[in-house]
């Protein structure tokens, strides 16, 4: 499975891994893959001290850094700084909202932080919380590429991105944003289908993928959304992309940080028991479906706010998803994709690569044998 | 990509094309694929002159037969004959619910159906209406494959075709389903991911198609849901299907009989232009969204019912499909898959088979490259 974009970042195979542990880029490294922190939940100084451990892990490999800055966001066009922005942002939040959120998780036992202190908080879901992120992950020379989630990163962004010979990477769920990404100067397209855990489209990805890498060709597409075997990387190679951007997976490694509590809820759900909702984010996000996201969509009830505003009111079942992850178990924030299904166990990193790239080499020689057998 | 499957039912190329349309069928036969003339829409004498004219024109090649027995509807356990099941559902419509089927028709300038001869039917999805099909089906020979487009066939019905020396093939969307239907003796299982037109249910095709096929090993798996180039074949058969089952692009042939006026449509969605609606059959069923699909889902609108009963409503705003196709471009019946996103324009049958078989090459020997070079 080693293709030209292996060669452009000098990786082994061309898998790569978000996640929100160091532990697990830099398995993944070791393993051949490229791994890529999701920079979204931490501050510029937390950030700096995962990317100092990881360089210090990761030997001279490379790795990503993920941050989310959406095409459109409440408070995008008002020019403020991090902290005014989320001084203008809480006033936004209708009291009748946050309470709805305090009740469910009253309702369900979970105790409510104090003070409030997870609740009303912004992540950084917008330019102003972004570019610090970015100059941060530009101080280490091993990150060599930058991965927006949600949008087309700025033109300056990318300027400058460009300009610390870095690589810039992009996220879309249609031909029509992938062509925008292309048109910005994006070096790397990933093409994210529906079936996708966290922010997604609703185009599956079987029929996304071929679109997205003939509307931006040459420029190298990965293919993410329902990848978690070496049969389905395969599946995304036969469709012209470039290597598969997965996300899921890394839940479920032995090198993760997400609780047994979470990890046993993943191995238990099948492929229905994800649902993209907005009760999270304000933005379609994938996840398991739970006691939280059915709240947000009966009606008579409170409707999600739009990105960033949501997570103010539901940062606080999220904390209370690490913090008290028993108590929590039918409200916590347990983003992942349809690709749920397979999981049966938590296993190593390295077992986990290994795995892939013989499954995909069974998948093509499979492939070979008929073509064989066609021609004979 | 000739498949074990392809000695099995005598074809050269495991592609199985879903059409209403017997020149279809007989044009995908000759081309060297397997044509499936859906029944729904036919009476048992309708259908029996749809089978002539096809065993006429198709020389000695096999094809299908494509029947709705869903596993739940209502009145599934009435025991009635087709007539009296008919009369009992028609007096369980709500008079509102007609009304408004009928409202959304006027408010677009569509006429009425004189009569309401063409509301209130009901259509072959039950038990009662299908086994006469079978029946006719039955009675020719070359007719080698019966499939059951939502649920496990009956156990009788199983055995009653398998005496008669033909295949039992039924659709499903999850490994559950596909279990049911393998242990029930269907030889044949379809996975169809939610990116297929028609009924589908939520899970992507690249998630469904190996949790299938693990589960019902060794029974013989086609995939559906998105198929519609000869990549798609191949990231199918990489993911362990033996064939596609397709249905999108046969509306788009110029053997079809699908009006200009919905083919211009189909021409011009996206990917992201179907949705799943339940507001023409009454189960989630993907088509083009327009003012039909977006009215039964608006608060405070009545909602859909149950299968078959909303297609005693919405069967007026199908026949006008076909009858006023100008008029009715707003609310009419356009079952579409996501694929539908890929079509330019329209091609005959043979066109299609012939591009499709090269792409499929093109795919396969790209992977088989990928492995030559990596193992230099």
């Amino acid at each position: 499975m080693h293709t030209p974009i292996c060669d452009e970042l000098g990786i082994e195979f061309p898998i790569f891994a978000f996640t929100h542990c160091r532990d697990v880029v830099v398995a993944v490294a070791k393993a051949g893959g490229f791994g890529v922190l999701g920079a979204v939940g931490f501050t510029p100084e937390e950030l700096e001290i995962e990317l100092n451990w990881i360089d210090e892990h990761i030997g001279d490999r490379p790795y990503g850094v993920d941050i989310v800055i959406p095409n459109k966001y409440e408070g995008m066009d008002a020019n403020l700084s991090a902290e005014e922005l989320t001084k203008m942002l809480q006033s936004m939040v209708p009291q009748e909202t946050l309470e709805f959120g305090r009740k469910i998780l009253t309702d369900h036992g979970v105790p409510l932080p104090e003070g409030d202190d997870n609740a009303l908080q912004l992540l950084g879901w917008t330019e102003a919380t972004a570019t610090p992120q970015v100059e941060v992950a530009l101080q280490h020379p091993k990150v060599t590429l930058i991965a927006n989630a949600l949008g087309t990163p700025p033109a300056d962004m990318i300027e400058h991105i460009h300009k610390a010979g870095r690589k810039v990477a992009a996220l879309c769920g249609s031909p029509k944003q992938a062509r925008k990404h292309a048109d910005a100067g994006v070096d790397i397209i990933i093409a994210q289908g529906g079936e996708g855990g966290g922010h997604c489209g609703e185009v599956g990805s079987i029929v996304l993928w071929p679109q997205v890498v003939k509307e931006v060709a040459p420029v190298p597409v990965l293919a993410a959304g329902g990848i978690g075997s070496g049969q389905q990387i395969a599946a995304a190679l036969a469709l012209g992309a470039q290597g598969a951007w997965t996300g899921s997976q890394w839940l479920m490694v032995e090198e993760a940080e997400n609780t047994p509590v979470q990890q046993e809820a993943y191995i238990k759900a099948s492929s229905r028991d994800t649902v993209r909702s907005r009760s999270f984010t304000g933005k379609p996000c994938r996840m398991l479906r739970n006691d939280w996201t059915e709240a947000w969509e009966q009606e008579g009830n409170p409707k999600p706010l739009g990105m960033p505003l949501q997570y103010m009111v539901s940062g606080m079942a999220v904390a209370a998803t690490h913090k008290y992850p028993d108590e929590s178990v039918d409200v916590a924030f347990n983003p992942v994709g349809q690709v749920v299904g397979q999981f049966t166990k938590v296993d190593k990193t390295s077992t986990v690569i290994e795995r892939w790239v013989q499954e995909y080499l069974e998948a093509t020689g499979t492939l070979e044998k008929l073509n064989e057998a066609a021609s004979v």
